[in-house]
């Protein structure tokens, strides 16, 4: 076989091969497959397309040109969880404690931020002391133990979607349904897990901008599960405003911590959001129905054991001071306070989630280049979100750095900002899709 | 301006700006694009498309990659030819003399044979003591003196198409017509003569494997022609079957010569093909009518002029001897003749050309890569052609080579043999499309 034959094909809109997309992968891996040529059948694909036995074959192909996480050692049934990435989003923060306190084992790999989009390594990093280099030893006590981990992955989980995503994003090919949806699963196959629930976020911060785009997408990866026997519930939900109000780092972490402190005081988007993800993974855990899961999430969060789970994970994560006190307020060096302006009335319609992922990005708290380093400081809180009331002058959100903030940031922060005369809802509606073997 | 933007456009099916493709061209020959950012770019072109805007943009903005060619210190009228490239095809060897015998200055710039195609310039080292390396001057002179020279470039012309055709010859992108179209015309353009004619050969030993996409081809040319203020025939003739009865370098060439010595000896599809070639050229120059001009050509055909300038260009090329005898008879250290095989009766149908043409490179005449040394002695030499009358043992072909033949060699030759029962037409019929400015 030779690439050129592979790259002869998909130009022609003729599908591969399980074969030619197992020589793909491999050769790209070992090398003997050029960048350029990668990039040509990457663009193929991306314009031509891949159909669902060739997306499969695509995703096994990648999910075994690495290790495989082994989680026999963790009793009972393990529930991974993953979102298509959002600004703001610190949902699995406050999801895995829940659904451990539910009794359900989340053996979570997370990433790191990418451009506008956090990264729950990041995040936990911000929390002082805590670790997420855990051995696999360490990894897998812990889930048994406390019932979830979140920690980086030390093993070589996908070597081939490394490289292809770095090819991907700087050769135009990285909008591709089927190149996302293999991307996506062949990481979360790899992490193990029994089922899982994906976030599939759309709008101005999401990659898929719109719900159509979203809907695909998550119906490519539910076919993936169902052809890999993995239960699966996709989440739709809009992106077009970050979710809850910090964006950042410690910020977000408190954001989280407070919400399983006082569920009733949180943002109402971040909590419904996070109560239904919830739900959705103890339902797949246990088959009861969404209603019924949904009532056990809602109990679990009141009596208070989501936050001591979320306190024994900073504990068990801080592996040189498990004793030291757990306090996440914090205090950032440089606050600049932005003001709606004059002519602002009514109601805020929208808070752009890509500018102001942006403008986080840019104030330190996500990296332009992988090398930089973060300051968790900074970010941005919104004191006024979607659908509440405002008036000139209000302050509609605060800018945090440990350096001094240019005062162009909060013009730019201001622009994001749209304003309605009338009520504008609070709650994002959400669209699920379930794999076959869930109830619908 | 980035380079994904321009990516991001092809791929979605948008034109590109003539800034764009400048910017692309700019770049890659620069080295600020990636071979894998111009691969992936060149696979949304190859199924995308360009259109004729763009595909203009494109063959200027590789013409002005490197040097133009300035003929102006030749007299006279410049016509220039081009064959897409087959396999026994000198008619360069046979027009250019004819066409100078008739007053019109051809200053060609040859290439090397590629693959299975033949190069003018390999066939003219074949000949004892030419050079094909002449100055600028020496080439100049040359063409103001005799009429015509066939040299290699000197000059840095079309670096952009140096480095994207080997890009795409690796990446499954050269079978795309604006691309082809671009490729031809930049270097066309950048030899600097006045008009062209273009032999497009289409069939097994192509690249165009049928007639439409030979037509496709002409017509993109002609409108690069059009657009750049040129006069353009395009002479659409099959290469199912070699091109006259030698395949090789030595063998090419002597058949040449003695068409031009003894025409009415001469094989018909070559001698016709020779014809048409050169009456083109003539009427470019003269605007004559296609009759007139192929008149004149016949009537110098038998004048023995040609002869004399095919001569006196061998001698202004052999640089260091210009008066050793020319004697282009030769004698290959090994030959084996290929005989019809028992169940071979009545005519032949078909000679392959892309199963003649690898059996030739494979005995040496040709290159499996740029390194290769030529064996000048090497090649096929068909003792009968499509329409001949065959019977059992008859010999119809021998292969030459300075080393010993496998016997493998014939039974591959052999096989690229059909026949009919039936009475085959000798001669091959030829379409013509022209630019506006001539005569239809």
């Amino acid at each position: 076989m030779h690439i050129l034959d592979v790259i002869e094909k998909k130009k022609n809109n003729q599908p591969l091969t399980k074969e030619d997309i197992q020589f793909f992968i491999d050769g790209y891996v070992n090398d003997t497959i050029e960048d350029y040529q990668a990039s040509a059948l990457l663009m193929a694909i991306r314009i031509n397309g891949l159909d669902f036995e060739e997306t499969l074959a695509l995703t096994n192909a990648m999910l075994h040109s690495g290790d495989i996480i082994d989680l026999s050692a963790i009793d009972g049934y393990k529930v991974d969880k993953h979102s298509t990435g959002g600004v703001g989003d610190k949902v699995t923060l406050i999801v895995a404690p829940i659904v451990a306190a539910l009794g359900v084992k989340v053996a979570k790999l997370s990433g790191r931020g990418l451009g506008i989009t956090g990264g729950t390594l990041d995040k936990l990093e911000a929390i002082d002391g805590v670790s997420i280099d855990l051995t696999e030893e360490q990894f897998l006590n812990q889930v048994n133990e406390i019932g979830f981990a979140l920690a980086g992955q030390t093993q070589n989980l996908v070597p081939a979607d490394k490289k292809l995503y770095a090819l991907r994003d700087v050769t135009g090919t990285v909008d591709s349904l089927p190149l996302i949806a293999s991307s996506i699963m062949s990481k979360k196959l790899a992490s193990g897990a029994d089922g899982m629930v994906l976030d599939v976020k759309y709008g101005s911060g999401a990659f898929c901008k719109t719900k159509e785009v979203a809907t695909e997408l998550a119906k490519i990866m539910i076919q993936i599960a169902e052809g890999s026997d993995k239960s699966i519930v996709t989440v739709l939900s809009s992106m077009d405003n970050p979710l809850g109000r910090a964006i950042g780092n410690k910020n977000e972490v408190k954001e989280a911590y407070d919400l399983l402190k006082n569920p009733d005081e949180a943002d109402p988007n971040l909590l419904n959001t996070s109560i239904e993800v919830s739900a959705y993974m103890y339902e797949i855990a246990t088959k009861k129905t969404h209603e019924e899961a949904k009532q056990a999430v809602l109990d679990v969060l009141h009596s208070g054991e989501p936050v001591k789970k979320f306190e024994e994970m900073v504990r068990a994560q801080r592996l040189n001071d498990s004793n030291e006190e757990i306090d996440l307020n914090f205090e950032p060096a440089y606050r600049v306070a932005v003001k709606a302006p004059k002519e602002a009335h009514g109601y805020i319609e929208k808070i752009d989630a890509q500018t102001i992922g942006q403008i986080s990005l840019d104030l330190g708290a996500g990296r332009h280049t992988k090398a930089d380093e973060l300051d968790y400081f900074a970010g941005v809180e919104l004191h006024k979100v979607k659908g509440d009331a405002v008036k000139p002058d209000d302050v509609v959100m605060e800018l945090y750095a440990s350096k001094p903030i240019d005062e162009a940031f909060a013009v730019r922060a201001q622009q994001a900002i749209t304003y309605s005369e009338q009520p504008v809802d609070a709650i994002d509606a959400k669209s699920v899709l379930k794999s076959k073997d869930l109830s619908q």
